[in-house]
């Protein structure tokens, strides 16, 4: 079993990892959907609010309303939109967001530190969290029936609330929990570079104790891939991918060693 | 087992149904959303569009864009706002629109007829459709797995695009396929009434040889209603109420013949 973790948009991207996996049954898809959520948001006139850890990673801010938010773009328009797209291309392809047969299970952090004009604050009672535990008989029972989960946020809380949480975080998981052989994530970039302008910096290899090293040199949302990276092969799942979704055949190119190859 | 369509509003009415299912394995749900979809669509500035055909039925003009919005509302808003509650509610609730796996199957209607000013006019290259197919395998699987399904629209074409159907007839489709003892479809209203405007005009039976009758009775939204009960009598399902979602215990009361029942 292979997990690839694709972003929220539609097009060349998916169009590709759609062609790549037509009639192959052992993937189990992970997408995000940041840019179409913050389409919306700004649509609705709610603006997307984002605070910045002490250790660097950006998170989403996330109240009750952008819960409906998300509700409504990882789990309706772009998962939705993914199944279609993966339907029409072959892949028996069924839609699922975390809270469904409590498929993803998390814990609530509670309180969020950040980091404002130098100083560190904390948010309470964001809707944030973390994956704990995979319904792993809810996915062995669909992939028994020949179908191939594409999975997306929220995941539920133990009080069955739903929750935020980082999609590539999420795939790593998922991996895990399912012993999956590799962990794809599919990104803008060829993988982790050494400087993040030049797409000729390209790492090519991470060996698992270099990982603080990759986690200094990763800036923006490549910092979550290294950590959804870490955390991944800290589950037993013996190798992480990062590679380019921008190639046809993205994840054979992926499985063959193109990119960033974490293990 | 029962299938049970609802509204797609969150309050009182599902808390209700909620409380009234916990613990049951033996139900299915199918739910609406046009309110939800209707507010969206004017936050948007896309203000929704109806058209009634010459035979009384108003339906929803459901282009690419309206597509999307009822992916983010229906698939994603409602269902996964019902999904978090039965789970609260002690239900192991997984939610799936038609697309996902193939499990509601249908015709385009490609052109839709309509009225306007008195005269028919024709709206072509419309996503409506009926379900022609259920995925039972999928269902069964699921219901094997201790999982209640709750279902919702987009329903899939047979190039495997979205469309939009309603969620009465979807609910009738499915109460056929799974070869259900009874359809109930729960509402606003006490259930068909001779006199819209009074509750005490209730219609407490409608056998089959009078579905024309009330048919003609039926107003507004209520004629989709019967229009679904008959569907689902033609497909076999031995009875089919249209009762109260306003009380506690809405399925119990049903079941007991609360309402109107069509048999």
């Amino acid at each position: 079993m292979i997990v690839v973790k694709i972003g929220g948009a539609v097009g060349t991207q998916l169009d590709n990892l759609v062609s790549d996996i037509s009639g192959r049954k052992d993937v189990l898809i992970v997408h995000g959907g940041s840019d179409e959520m913050n389409k919306l948001s700004e649509q609705l006139g709610r603006p997307p609010r984002f605070v910045t850890s002490p250790s660097g990673h950006e998170s989403r801010v996330t109240d009750g309303p952008t819960l409906d938010l998300l509700r409504m773009t990882y789990s309706g328009l772009v998962n939705k939109r993914f199944v279609e797209m993966l339907r029409k291309g072959g892949v028996n392809a069924i839609g699922l967001s975390g809270i469904d047969g409590g498929l993803l299970q998390g814990k609530r952090k509670g309180s969020v530190r950040y980091l404002e004009e130098g100083r560190v604050k904390v948010l309470h009672d964001d809707n944030t969290g973390t994956v704990e535990r995979v319904n792993t008989d809810l996915l062995e029972l669909l992939l028994s029936g020949g179908y191939v989960p594409v999975l997306t946020i929220p995941i539920e809380a133990e009080d069955h609330g739903s929750l935020n949480a980082d999609a590539d975080r999420v795939a790593a998981a998922v991996a895990g929990a399912v012993k999956a052989e590799a962990l794809v994530l599919l990104t803008n970039k060829p993988g982790l570079l050494k400087d993040p302008e030049d797409p000729t910096s390209l790492v090519r290899k991470v060996p698992r104790s270099e990982l603080d090293a990759a986690m200094e040199l990763a800036r923006g949302r490549m910092k979550k891939k290294v950590l959804a990276a870490r955390e991944a092969l800290e589950q037993g799942v013996p190798k992480v991918v990062i590679s380019s979704a921008n190639s046809d055949r993205p994840l054979t190119r992926a499985m063959s060693g193109e990119g960033t190859v974490l293990c």
